[in-house]
């Protein structure tokens, strides 16, 4: 049997402690050894609770308990998150953790410890939620260089845009329906600003291209200016708008960014709906592999986090090597990438028609109910910075989405 | 520098060559100690080509080595391929196998092997080419119970079916495609008649249940059957025809199967064209996750089988506990199966309405102008032995294909 402790007894904490509770017979055959829950740690307290008799206030009883072998980190935040799991990893304690802030921000420095202790720090869930994304880049797809990440990497922006397409909803009806399902905080930031989105491509940019990647260097952009119009528009051109989180090697450089497109119908990312996830991963010899499932929620998180215990406890002696070096990785700018770009525009198209074919060349014009008094086009393929150039000299220019791939 | 062979210079053998000199220099970095190929058995001779120096025709001279710490199988059938891999695994070599009829057929017995030697027996690439599957079953989804799994994993029929369904081929059409593209092989049996997925989802259902599920006791249709009218009638149900191969759990019960399916635009599986694989597992806990990727091919199966020589190198002295047991997993039929079926019927509806509702109740017709002799109609909810015992009333039945989920 072993030790384990719990830091955190919130959402994911719970779900671990379920999770581990409801499958103790076939964790015991996997493991080959069964998993005790020697401790949870929370301010609070639990009258009553399943956790009651184990729960305790104080980290360094856990710290100083040689019995504990493996520390599940599943508080959120920076501190004092960092701070226990330093601590646990220089005391020799494996640690699992579904904390992409900590693992975003600290990353590096804390897989180095434990290598050195030879012992494991993993992170399964701090990406994808039930998704496994982090083990197959760091042990499946380590024979050829990836060169592009794209997902969508945040549920409560892909519920919030689901819901707009599908229910007809504005922005804040969506957002609403969102806080009150549990899907979004009360303080949605994070999230709608696609900070949460950055901290995760940054994770599994580091990990793809072996070098630290900052999730402060990445180019983002949130889904709070995304209109009920937009979403008309999108629909006329066979699109959903969806928040893409990407990150891209091109001649040897690197650039990544999160921000809202419109994915056409064709592409695998369209019907990815509601809180669900996916990731593509591609490189020149393994083509296309993609990874689709929940990407939030209580039980799915809390399974990845087990999942990391359950390794964890396989390798209690031996580091899983992780190809994550605190070398910087330089991002270069988005703006030589080259794209379509959707174009809105307030006023009469007779108005703007010439100025925008004298910009843009051909273009294909679009208009929607939900627009009555303006318009919009999409442009052929272009780099950022010259769309950014051509794009201001264009009266009543109201606003773009970048397009992923080609409209059919 | 750990010291590998490579049994069989085939498609994928070659590939496996390609893949370390292209990416030595990543390679040597992810597994701490760079991967040298010291050997290359082959019956045949190939001047010229960058093997020739390290060529060998006498497996004894790999066994007997001791500096080969790791022997890739990539020759495919089950002999001599059992016989070299026992003899690697009892002289204590690692062994990485894309080979799924050794896979299986002798698993659990060469796991074992393995185990007592305190090495690997790592075979990623025999299910789903480059997309990690197996990995993730044995260490990722490891917290929940798996209660289904369900995917398309057979390439070849794959892209039979996608062709037969957008440029209007028939069966024999699109087969010969499928070979001059070197999709199929001359004899094309194994694939088209669902033998290939049922070795695969019989490997995937043995990970995920833990006992040893016989490829032999899994119900099997291929897809020689399907004819240009089954595709049509499908469009015309919004549907695309896959042959899906799946494993459920059910009350503690379990059966597997491979056959046909309709399958509905809004499921994800619907738009998986062409070579590519993917694969659906379902749990309580985790929900849904599905893997997605090239499911065939040279390079990515090649990527798939160097991904498992990093792994093994660096597990060079630690066994990575795989849960299939050697036990016998009794299935049970598909009898008690419940779902809707597609019925196709030559002869006119007006002559056989009344039998079709007496027997199925409310049925919905449809028709196509593929098929002017004859009608079809989908049934509601039945299990598999009631809709066999009905449907041989109907005159005319000329046969029928299931459907998976229910129809928009």
């Amino acid at each position: 049997m072993v030790n384990i402790a719990v830091l955190g007894y919130g959402t994911v904490g719970s779900g671990v402690v379920e999770v581990i509770d409801t499958n103790s017979a076939s964790l015991e055959k996997k493991t080959g050894s069964g998993i005790n829950i020697k401790y949870v740690l929370d301010l609070r307290d639990f009258p009553g609770d399943r956790v009651e008799p184990i729960l305790v206030h104080d980290f360094d009883i856990i710290l100083n308990d040689p019995e504990v072998r493996v520390v599940v980190e599943v508080m959120g935040g920076v501190e004092p998150a960092y701070t226990f799991v330093k601590k646990s990893l220089l005391a020799g304690k494996n640690v699992c953790t579904s904390n992409k802030e900590l693992v975003a921000a600290h990353g590096p420095e804390l897989i180095q410890i434990a290598r050195e202790h030879n012992i494991n720090f993993l992170f399964e869930a701090s990406v994808g939620g039930a998704i496994p994304v982090i083990r197959p880049i760091n042990s499946s797809l380590t024979a050829d260089k990836i060169l592009q990440i794209k997902g969508i990497l945040n549920g409560t922006t892909n519920y919030i845009l689901t819901k707009m397409s599908q229910e007809g909803w504005d922005f804040d009806e969506a957002l609403k329906s969102a806080q009150e399902n549990g899907f979004a905080e009360r303080n949605p930031e994070a999230d709608i600003e696609g900070y949460d989105a950055t901290r995760k491509i940054a994770i599994l940019s580091s990990l793809a291209f072996g070098n630290n990647v900052d999730f402060e260097d990445v180019y983002t952009e949130g889904i709070s200016k995304i209109t009920k119009a937009d979403i008309a528009y999108a629909k006329e051109l066979g699109c959903a708008v969806k928040l893409l989180a990407s990150s891209t090697c091109e001649d040897g450089k690197y650039y990544a960014m999160v921000a809202p497109f419109l994915v056409p119908a064709s592409h695998p990312l369209y019907a990815v709906n509601g809180v669900y996830n996916a990731i593509f991963v591609n490189g020149p010899q393994i083509g296309d592999v993609m990874f689709y499932g929940s990407g939030a929620g209580k039980l799915p998180t809390a399974c990845a986090v087990v999942a990391d215990v359950v390794d964890a406890v396989k390798h209690l002696d031996k580091h899983i090597y992780t190809f994550w070096s605190p070398e910087k990785l330089p991002l270069t700018g988005t703006e030589n990438a080259t794209r379509s770009f959707f174009v809105r525009v307030n006023g009469k198209k007779s108005d703007c028609e010439d100025k925008i074919r004298e910009q843009f060349g051909s273009v294909r014009f679009v208009s929607t109910a939900e627009d009555p008094d303006g318009f919009g086009f999409v442009t052929d393929l272009v780099a950022e910075k010259v769309f950014d150039e051509r794009v201001r000299s264009i009266p009543g220019f109201a606003g773009r989405i970048r397009i992923e791939g080609t409209l059919s």
